[in-house]
């Protein structure tokens, strides 16, 4: 029987164990964290079928171990761990960030950081917490694994499988990569929604802004309704990738603005152009990947 | 029987069209533009009753014009209008800046610019064209108009009734408060979507990078996705004001990057908290704004 422990048993760890339960691939879950009123509720959910009360009893026999925490903890959450750490466990985790989850597992664990493969799943919600977990979160959704030197083959095979389980497909990137890539197309964004609602809330006249704000804004701005201290520990954690991007944005936007003082109406128009076109192709190889294909009508020929 | 002209058969032209017909308050509507297969669909789908061939005929006993062409046009459309203007007609225009369109309406009209009245529907959808045409595209949705100080106050409510009978809320504003607050909440927005998506696309491991890319960049460069050519020409109408707003951001910008290069958490997380608030505080007044009233419990109390 395969004994999986969650710690933090809010959105993302409880839909991985809610995604193991549906599959029937979960023997025994056992839920660990700091507040005793989310393991209370997500054992009342049914998400965990136990909520530890120490690190001890709930490595306990443990095969598979998934730290959905925020990241910042994760160093103390795995110094916690080792001592009850046996020879079989795996521990992943669900972070947004991988280089400085890499380096706080190699300070916690050191030669024992083989049995920690580092992960992150791309999916979420605006909602969080226990009641906000779902069984068909990852269905479908990329869960990236950044596997160390170190890990044994079966060890990342091991966290795979569970996150396949989930309904995750899963692709590879070293944690270099991965910080690189998300920097760009998501810590960044959130960055400057942040910012622009920031700049607009702190003006004199917001509440008139804000009047005429409309769908395009709401849209713009739905990234800057999550999680302060998240986004403020990703964005401390990933900071040198993140500076790049940035820098790379301000350059751009420096461009484009001389482009509008100068009334440069061609110019503006190739980048909104470009810009229109790389976004079309990217939904429409989205929304290819997504749907199911189609049925083979010529089978066998 | 009310004559209405709409010169631009497209989303907005063709919604004002159906919204009035829907109510039963328009009595002949015409069409006119520059695309006659556009015009043809109209009729087909019955959002004019008849595509006029020539501003001449169009003119002729109108009472309400809509000019729902890219503001670019403003000028010389009115011009085309003026020599067959009669005295009864009022005009009005859809136009995403209103100080540009006033001086091409002043320019173009001279004495005659009493006869129009500026006006910009806050609505919008991701199609366009004729087909895209909906009667509930304005219902509960802001107008804004920027009347003149030359436009009779009977001009102006002509103008505005209208609108209503289409179900928008009439607000006010002068026509450079209004370039000031949609050059902050939708023209700025748009520029930084344009942007970060162009920058993205000129990366040479951009494949990679769109691959990764997930629901929080697609809510955020939706806007990316609009017409390039109808936002070139918004950017440089208005220019001036488009050039603060983007000013004080890439301020906010540079200061918000000086505090992650100190990896300044508390500052990062205030400034996220504050959008945060801001923005909450704005959705719920949105929804509580959409919300249609609670039944009175204890009427005549």
């Amino acid at each position: 029987m395969t004994k999986v422990v969650i710690v933090g048993v809010g959105l993302i760890g409880g839909s991985f164990a809610l995604g193991l339960k549906a599959a029937g691939a979960a023997g025994h879950i056992v839920g660990l964290g700091r507040s005793a009123q989310a393991l209370a509720r997500a054992r009342e959910l049914g998400i965990i079928d136990e909520a530890a009360t120490s690190p001890q009893e709930a490595m306990r026999g443990a095969d598979l171990v998934l730290l959905a925490a925020p990241v910042a903890q994760t160093g103390a959450i795995l110094a916690s761990l080792l001592p009850h750490l046996e020879p079989q466990t795996i521990v992943t985790d669900a972070g947004s960030t991988k280089s400085d989850v890499v380096a706080a597992a190699r300070a916690a664990l050191g030669d024992r950081v083989h049995q920690f493969v580092p992960g992150h799943p791309i999916a979420g919600r605006e909602s969080n917490g226990p009641d906000a977990a779902i069984p068909d979160l990852y269905r479908g959704k990329k869960t990236v694994l950044a596997p160390l030197p170190e890990n044994a083959a079966e060890a990342v095979e091991k966290v795979a499988a569970a996150w396949r389980t989930c309904g995750a497909i899963i692709h590879m990137l070293t944690p270099q990569e991965h910080d690189k890539v998300f920097a760009a197309v998501s810590h960044l964004p959130h960055l400057l929604a942040y910012a622009l609602v920031d700049d607009i809330a702190n003006k004199p006249h917001a509440d008139l802004l804000f009047q005429y704000a409309a769908s395009g804004f709401r849209d713009f701005t739905r990234i800057a309704g999550s999680s302060p201290e998240m986004w403020r520990d990703i964005s401390l954690a990933n900071r040198d990738a993140l500076l790049g991007e940035l820098d790379a944005y301000l350059a751009q936007l420096t461009h484009l603005r001389a482009r509008l003082a100068a009334s440069d109406g061609p110019a503006l128009e190739a980048t909104y152009a470009n810009a229109q076109r790389a976004r079309r192709a990217w939904t429409e190889a989205i929304e290819a990947a997504e749907k199911p294909p189609a049925p083979d009508q010529e089978s066998g020929k």
